[in-house]
């Protein structure tokens, strides 16, 4: 129903635009944040047609925000296939992802809850404000472990969170239900994307559909490199290489990433990651015992155990 | 005060984003949308506060789209002075625009009122519509004059309307006025764009702050463009001339500015554009005579005798 909603508003765009971006929404993607958007609207009795605006609103902007990510990084793949990036214009696609925006605030504003529309707008404002904070902290070795909390927050966390507090909150759920949600989807989101961080150094590329190392290639500095920074004694050899990478790319970078793979930081990170899904599923054991509860339960496992 | 709002929402961005983004909005533009949006609230008594945040969702919204054009035709120049585009990388410039984007839809979504909330998501999407339309058009010169029209109310007029008609929802004036207020926006956005269009060719490029005929070259057909290869002999020449300068850039792309600009296609498209600013006025007729109304007509005056 959440993809019939999503097709329906984009059959309303400019053919070769809506034929683009239809290719896009409907190969591939896990729809984790619709599922984690419609399952915490499970915990107080409500009608589903008022929650799938809700969900569809937030597939819709981790879209826009994918689009808009790989004109920033010049990706020509995701998900295996060609990136709207490698078909279109740099404007076009910027102006796609713009389209995908607009959907998302129109499908939110839908709810006609004003309170679930604001966290919406602010949570596209943290996204925002995250992605800027990584462009501007490319290839800072030296930048402390916080920015990366924060950064992982912002870009992440942050609608995963939204979703999972927003369906709460449409459903007409107490208080302390909603804020138990919120945790759960703040604490999956920063375990989801630290293991998106591991799998960019450990994962198969060909099921992962796009180049390993493509974080640390971009000067984005990851969990698994703050640890090998800070715990391998071959620190000053990784940075040696990005450093010589960074100023003629003289070919020696996936010896940076063979460094990283092979060292403790992934299994570092990765403890990192179980620990967030821990607080994840802790706040889902305060909330009542609903088939729900079990299916996000097992959706925060999912996100360690997942190989893309 | 619209200017203290955007400043203060500004002031919670990441700083090197703040202070570009706040050169870029108070180094320049005339205020027209937040103007209009003020106005518009003045034919019922309401409290100025709660249009604020719609007045500068208006304007904020606006550079977003302007911030967006820049990267899109990778222009230098806007307001006399260098675009966001020219000193950042893309990446960081339509990571800069989106964080317009989600402040704006935040300010929208601080008036709490879903109906005017509506109007702002619906316009973005038109705004994004038109600007893909636009940018699938370029270089077709045999395009029908409809597509014109369609295209600047999307980029241009809708933005206008919903101004006008928002305002005038929040200040909570009756269904006739809010409609009247719509028309005034409407026409008031169409003759906008047309003069706009027209001062491409005509404007001084001192006062415009950017070089005369950068549509054209483009390949944006607008108005006078439309009239030229309706009504000049000379038209096949115009073609040839641009078709040249696409395949090899042979630099007598200047010629066909001159062509346009000596033609009778500039005062044909002013007369039309004096139209729209006669149904402006009409829809003004049928409201209250307060201040407001003449100053949304003189407003409306200024459109067409404006050098910038």
């Amino acid at each position: 129903m959440v993809e019939e909603m999503i097709h329906t508003k984009l059959t309303q765009a400019f053919p070769p635009v809506a034929q683009a971006l239809g290719d896009l929404l409907f190969r591939g993607g896990k729809r984790l944040r619709p599922a984690i958007t419609l399952l915490a609207a499970k915990f107080h009795p409500c009608d589903i047609r008022q929650v799938l605006p809700l969900a569809a609103a937030a597939e819709t902007l981790h879209t826009a925000t994918l689009v808009h990510d790989d004109v920033i990084d010049g990706a020509l793949l995701r998900r295996g296939h060609p990136t709207l990036n490698a078909k279109w214009s740099p404007g076009a696609t910027v102006l796609a992802g713009d389209y995908l925006f607009a959907q998302a605030a129109d499908l939110a504003a839908e709810t006609q809850n004003t309170r679930v529309i604001r966290i919406f707008s602010r949570t596209l404002t943290t996204i925002c404000d995250g992605e800027l904070r990584q462009l501007f902290s490319t290839m800072d070795w030296g930048q402390p472990k916080e920015e990366y909390y924060r950064r992982i927050f912002a870009k992440t966390a942050s609608l995963f969170q939204a979703a999972a507090e927003s369906g709460a909150i449409i459903s007409g759920a107490p208080e302390k239900y909603i804020e138990l949600l919120s945790a759960y989807g703040y604490n999956f989101g920063m375990a989801f994307q630290i293991i998106d961080d591991i799998l960019d150094f450990v994962g198969d590329e060909e099921v992962m559909g796009k180049p390993a190392g493509s974080d640390l290639r971009q000067g984005t500095v990851t969990l698994p490199v703050f640890y090998f920074l800070q715990e391998d004694e071959r620190a000053p050899e990784l940075i040696r290489i990005l450093e010589q990478e960074r100023i003629n790319g003289n070919g020696h970078f996936e010896e940076a990433v063979e460094l990283i793979r092979n060292s403790g930081a992934i299994a570092a990170a990765e403890r990192e990651a179980r620990q967030f899904v821990g607080k994840a599923k802790d706040a889902l054991v305060q909330l009542p015992d609903v088939p729900a509860r079990d299916a996000l339960a097992h959706l925060a496992d999912f996100v360690v155990e997942r190989r893309w």
